[in-house]
């Protein structure tokens, strides 16, 4: 087990996991690791970063393995060769990450992956309202979505992260047994709540 | 809208909610409501507490009316209009205690008779092994029962509370969108996420 302090943080689409991740790490001083995950496979793999975020975030439930880190059979075709190797090196960073200091890690089913770490894994959701709004905030790249279009973004970008999630790890994503905290954001003030948070690791 | 601050907790049996609850209090100087609730209404309907807690605790699906607050179509049977009285009381005690001061109250649906005063609702859960360490620990009443009929009991009062929970309220009891936090105790130190979560609401 590791003695580094470890958050991992799985979120719904726009409930504001991200800023509760980032405020933490600030509050705390610990290292925060999201998109620098995709950014660090890119570099080891020598592959685009666009393209292994496309993988990565596509979570297409025939683009990467069951068995992560077991042995894997012969593979003939070249595209799920990569995929492949995508995720085998995604899991590896992770844990070196979690290894080299105390952190947080946002997504990517890292209190999974990290689970003989000991981490605090948190999962931050919020009622539909919120999360519409929030992304209205926050998102000026969806303004010429209908708040049906992107009620409907959202819900298909959960399902995406749910099945990647539960494929992975034949958890049920977002269930409160597989979390120590789960935080509703729809009326909590997030920069207070990091604040107060940030107590239990210190 | 209530000034004041109110924190209900709903809570799986065994999980250290009340706990949670009564370390809350103390660190805010907050009032604390739980057994007091029972003794209140025994004190106004001249009834024994012992009898009352019998008819709370009891949960059950045919002792207390749907539509509480509202009107009941008339009653003949004294021990059901006894069962009614009771649950009014209740309800206008509830409302009372978070109307007189800052409070933290344990279980009851506060969370839903106080929603038009915007409590902070929390529900506290944790692993089966974890609550069944937790009983033997501070139940020493329990030491009779083998393991298996110790998680009987404590899945028996889980299902009456949800029953409960979701007759009166038309909600799924420990659904995670009905409270703004849900904390797991598996693995958690109580007294410090107390302390840690204390302030929020200074």
């Amino acid at each position: 087990m590791s003695v580094n302090k470890i958050i991992t943080i799985g979120r719904e689409f726009g409930s504001g996991g991200r800023e509760i991740g980032r405020r933490l790490s600030e509050n705390l001083g610990f290292a925060y690791y999201d998109q620098e995950i995709i950014s660090e496979i890119a570099k080891r793999t020598s592959l685009s970063e666009k393209y292994v975020e496309a993988i990565v975030e596509q979570h297409s439930l025939f683009s990467f393995p069951i068995h992560i880190g077991r042995s894997f059979y012969p593979v003939a075709d070249p595209a799920l060769d990569q995929t492949l190797k995508i995720y085998q090196e995604q899991t590896r960073i992770i844990l070196e990450m979690a290894r080299k200091s105390d952190c947080v890690i946002v997504g990517r089913c890292a209190d999974f992956i990290l689970k003989e770490e000991n981490p605090f894994r948190i999962f931050v959701y919020a009622d539909v309202e919120s999360k519409l709004r929030r992304c209205r905030t926050k998102g000026p790249t969806q303004e010429n979505l209908s708040d049906r279009e992107l009620k409907q973004k959202m819900s298909g970008i959960d399902k995406k992260r749910a099945n990647y999630y539960e494929l992975l790890t034949g958890r049920s994503w977002g269930n409160k047994l597989n979390y120590d905290l789960c935080i509703n954001t729809s009326r909590l003030d997030i920069k207070l709540l990091a604040q107060a948070l940030a107590n239990l690791f210190r």
